[in-house]
């Protein structure tokens, strides 16, 4: 019996980016543009928070790493992504940090689009970034220290650059050859970049100092003697329980900032603080509720840990681009009978077919 | 310039099994024999229950439904399904439940499938049905009533009749075309199908009652007076706050067995009891912890909502028949650049290609 599979219909089909699409979105409108993009929709986003279903991440922790389902919903549209994050996976040359995503309608519950988000979760990440360090970085800022120099570097790196009029990077890691590559990459952006001997070295003169190492253990990675007054610190690194990279003294000194608390309290940096420690929800500032940064000798700590919110912006704006290039491919996801009751029906005449 | 996307690596491909695929895969083996192969798995799996990570599910509801996610992992794999329930979907043409899930390695929390999970759920629905009513129906019963002929009616009628010697379904629902269309499907199947013109006709000699249907509200299906002594009730309707669909009476002389209850209490038909009411936990009865029925009077209430560890009992099973049959396709779905810490890299180096 030869077997024609039957065409799938309009409704069963859901659009698919993969990451040569994604590759060609972010490429065609360039990358620090993109960053900047996402940045301008995360901040609207952030100005309509009440509006958001929020939820904590749902982790499922082994002990290799992490898997986590990121919801949220705006009441039109929901998103979600899956992201994993294994600090081991590098050296057997897989990703830390692998992550897709799905878009859907509300009101049919159906997806619209099914995205990669690797390179997306890069993206979203820096331009989340650029969003807190615009309410808190010191005025003028130049010259930004970066404590490793992994996969998240060189967005961060140009995000700040081009959103923030950062001149200079000074880059640090444990393996000089991530700070290689680094610079490799940043070269022809305009970006001066310095490649430092020592996380101390790196810190000099820098008014940002940006943390963003892998490690999946309680780390130091910056000490309360390294960090001076009015610097900002953007630290993403620490993002998991039992994952920090900041002295807490360093905490006991800075005004911090966070994205969901329940979220934050968990896995960021203020996991090492007293469950009450006063903490400032970042949409509060952005939408003018409470100051961001007050004077020039004021500690600033963003403690990033990436929330569900984000990714939605990202996602929209994804969506939106891959409509206006056609980057996607069709996916024969969603099962579609002729009458909805009808699955049974569908499944028997595809095999008469 | 010309553009040409670089070719994905083979760690950036994930399978992809559609729903031409599903299809294929099901009707190769046989939609009973895919329902017989997918409850042992799922019976396999309750008797390994305390190896598996469980959380209720996480949903997002809105006037219009619900989207929800459904996570679980045995250590070794990870898997989570997408799923909404629209009840006012069927009106406009959609389907009420749509769903797609991954399959993900937990060492590297690589995902190993994605696949449509429409007709896998209608699948794994009947095959936990028939894994509850092993242990909870009446000795001999040969005669089940179906009240609701919706899309999950017929995987019910066939997975009962291959599985459990069920011989004769009587139809009921408050369309009549919904019967018809149910009553077509089963013909050749060799159960013998009875039409009925209420559901007290349909009730009439089962010793097996199920309910399927899908209004989002309170909902009396069975009344009281209705139910007999001895009958097995596979109630897998009521599977969302503020949806049941049987009457608190009943509830009460039954013996009620759940899957986990933290979820059952707020989605199953018990969400009417006291939240203390006595449960029985079906891994409980099928490790032979605590007996199934207990006499032939007794009242058995499977109370199904549907849960996590099913899913991935589904997506096992479909994951070794992907293999076996090579139905699926390959998506470049995560980003892999050479160095893994070098994804900036590879998004420049597809611009330059």
């Amino acid at each position: 019996m030869t077997y024609l599979a039957p065409l799938p219909s309009k409704l069963a089909m859901v659009p698919f980016v993969s990451v040569a699409d994604m590759m060609r979105i972010v490429n065609d409108a360039g990358v620090a543009q993109t960053i900047a993009a996402i940045a301008d929709r995360i901040e609207a986003d952030f100005l309509r928070w009440e509006q958001f279903d929020k939820v904590a991440r749902v982790p499922s922790h082994s002990a290799e790493g992490v898997i986590e389902l990121m919801p949220t919903s705006d009441g039109e549209h929901y998103g979600f992504k899956y992201v994993n994050g294994h600090p081991a996976n590098m050296a057997r040359g897989f990703q830390t940090v692998t992550a897709f995503g799905v878009l859907a309608r509300v009101d049919t519950g159906y997806p619209v689009m099914l995205c990669e988000m690797t390179v997306l979760t890069a993206l979203r990440t820096a331009a989340m970034s650029v969003v807190a360090a615009r309410h808190l970085a010191p005025k003028g800022a130049r010259v930004m220290a970066m404590i490793g120099n992994g996969a998240q570097c060189e967005f961060q790196a140009l995000g700040f650059h081009h959103c923030l009029d950062i001149e200079e990077v000074r880059l640090w890691d444990i393996d000089p050859a991530a700070t290689a590559k680094a610079e490799r990459n940043l070269r022809g952006t305009g970006l001066r970049v310095v490649p430092c001997g020592s996380a101390e070295e790196a810190i000099e003169g820098a008014q940002i100092v940006t943390t963003c190492t892998a490690d999946k253990r309680q780390a130091t990675i910056l000490t309360d003697n390294m960090v001076g007054a009015g610097v900002h610190l953007n630290a993403i690194g620490g993002d998991c329980p039992g994952k920090t990279e900041l002295h807490r003294d360093i905490l006991l000194r800075s005004d911090i900032f966070v994205e969901y608390p329940p979220q934050t309290r968990v896995e960021g940096e203020i996991q090492q603080l007293d469950p009450d420690h006063p903490v400032t929800e970042l949409w509060r500032v952005i939408a003018g509720e409470v100051p961001g940064r007050r004077d020039a000798g004021q500690i600033t700590l963003f403690d990033s840990v990436g929330f569900a919110t984000e990714d939605f912006s990202a996602l929209c704006h994804i969506h939106e681009a891959m409509q206006r290039t056609g980057h996607y491919q069709w996916l024969d996801m969603l099962a579609d009978p002729n009458d909805p009751r009808d699955l049974f029906g569908m499944v028997a005449r595809a095999d008469a077919g």
